[in-house]
């Protein structure tokens, strides 16, 4: 038989397994439809309205390839956040401008820093260009600032942190990103992770000139704006790392459908502030059936509530299991000792009781 | 001031210049809107109105994130090329799966072979990825087999061919593939691009075993079935490089709305046979369009005709420019001899007759 194309060193030395394991996937295993999704923080209150509308009527362009530019959506998130386009760059949601990003910062064996247990895309990024990647530990469900900064036996490329955090729920005021800034060493990009940030407090996003050269931040319309199945994200940053992008993005890749349901998103902040208020009645109510059935719901600022479920890792993912028989798609922390909890989007008031009715049948 | 961070050595050497300019980008330099869109070889004709409605109808649940798995388009896919789903894979358009196939199989250094003048982006990925990459020339406006295999001073990793080709909308029947194929050195991969295939004559796809490692098939929904908006592509090859995919890709990068549509589109192949006759007529519609006009139109296997203009780069770019002052975006090859020609995407009757008018007004 002839031999296949061969996989580059780097490629050949990567994980061959399936790194994530979507819902649908678990349904075609067990045979048995999910009767709620609250495993992959999705916005269950949907998208605007009027970004379905614009999606809608989008479909009959759809023969058009997108502006690679993405000129329009590109202007109206600069006006959000009162910065110039040149400071903004659009991708195919957080995890494609991650991997641009480590593609352009990280050669192989690289130093790079994140956390034991955080958003495991960034990691396979950096081990899939090579990286070299520290993990340091969350300290009290928080990721740890102190610690991050710390980890540079040899320095850093990138430190990457999610405010608020995911999958803890935790998150740190915006004066303590602006301490680390501070801290951050010569050369050294901070990769703020912000893609939950709709959904936090008052004060948690860092103020931070866009032209800054030290750190890049990511937003994405998945989670407040709900358009996780439009795939579209962005960052800010200062300009030249901006630009450098178009040396290796898919300029077509966020295409026309996915510019006009994202545009029409963002021009309906009064959606966003419905849904901001639905999330945080959300978040009480399935804080209180946490506590009702004998688990320890953490603070969170964000669409997801992570709980103690006073055990182990196996113990969680025996709950995770038994939720799943019940109808209920949630998910866990990888790694001890994150692992001890469970992690539960909010949705609805119908979502909500379907959960607490399966935990009942249970605990 | 600090620095930003410091892109690798690769990253560094890569051209800091937009690549690619859309319609939409030249519209705003000029302040007119074009009335004929005839430069991306986008479908005049639409999409299927059963894509547009699945697309519409998904827009609702666009909260959720697609299958990362994309386990209905890729059964769908398998069963209209009657293969198992473990020989396909979908991305973000062709041009996404091309970079990934380049991160996967050509490391900084590696050779690879494509033609003087074809399709751009693939060649951008392989400067992208430090690949050595050789141009053979073209043969009597076809790409050259012979030249292609020749080219092998140094091993290529990849040898690209697009059948029928962009942008001179020529073809080779499926047997000079076939033959090709044969004779393909061990360890070098065929990158068979076909994009247009949807739209060639009878013959033209090579007859190839979807499991011979040997070659790499590319197939989009962008060109006959309308989509260009939606990005979605696929490829056909050996399952462990199908499967190699899984290493690298944006595990969810073709969302809930591509997929849906994507899939509409597949299963309306009565809309793909209307198209086709549409093509078929527009092609013969548009050639005789340019003989009136003094131009020399190619033969064409796809949705646009290539036409000789008689003289040099700078007469055709002229053409391209009066084209555009009077409404008409086109576009032409960038490299000699084939810059002679301008490219013109064929559309309905009225699209055709406002490309005819502007001839007319100035030649």
């Amino acid at each position: 038989a002839r031999m296949t194309a061969k996989l580059t060193p780097l490629a050949a030395s990567l994980p061959a397994t399936v790194p994530f394991t979507g819902p649908e996937t678990l349904e075609r295993r067990t045979g048995r439809p999910f009767t709620a999704r609250l495993g992959a923080n999705e916005s269950l209150f949907g998208p605007s309205p009027l970004a379905q509308q614009a999606i809608a009527h989008a479909a009959r362009d759809a023969w058009m390839y997108g502006d690679p530019d993405m000129h329009d959506l590109r202007a109206a998130i600069a006006a959000h956040h009162a910065c110039d386009a040149s400071h903004v760059m659009i991708g195919e949601g957080i995890d494609g401008i991650l991997g641009n990003l480590v593609r352009l910062t990280v050669a192989p064996g690289d130093a790079v820093v994140t956390s034991l247990g955080a958003y495991p895309t960034f990691a396979f990024h950096v081990t899939g260009f090579g990286g070299h990647l520290t993990r340091v530990p969350y300290i009290s469900d928080h990721e740890d600032p102190d610690a991050l900064l710390a980890a540079r036996a040899t320095k850093a490329k990138l430190i990457y942190l999610a405010n608020p955090d995911n999958p803890m729920g935790s998150h740190h005021a915006g004066s303590v990103i602006e301490d680390m800034l501070n801290r951050l060493p010569e050369g050294t990009l901070l990769v703020l992770d912000e893609a939950y940030i709709d959904l936090a407090p008052p004060g948690t996003a860092p103020t931070i000139d866009p032209a800054d050269p030290r750190v890049i931040r990511l937003r994405t319309f998945s989670k407040g704006y709900g358009l996780a199945g439009l795939r579209v994200g962005y960052a800010i940053a200062a300009s030249p790392l901006i630009a450098a992008f178009d040396r290796v993005r898919n300029h077509f890749g966020v295409g026309r459908i996915a510019q006009a349901g994202a545009l029409a998103a963002l021009q309906d902040q009064g959606w966003l502030t419905q849904v901001q208020a639905s999330v945080a009645a959300a978040r009480i109510t399935l804080s209180d059936i946490a506590r009702a059935h004998g688990l320890i719901p953490l603070p969170s600022a964000t669409n997801f509530v992570t709980m103690d479920c006073g055990g182990d890792g196996a113990h969680a993912a025996r709950l995770i299991e038994r939720l799943a028989t019940h109808g209920i798609f949630a998910r866990m922390p990888g790694v001890a000792p994150l692992n001890r909890c469970i992690r539960v989007s909010v949705g609805d008031d119908a979502a909500m009781a379907v959960f607490a009715k399966a935990l009942t049948a249970f605990m």
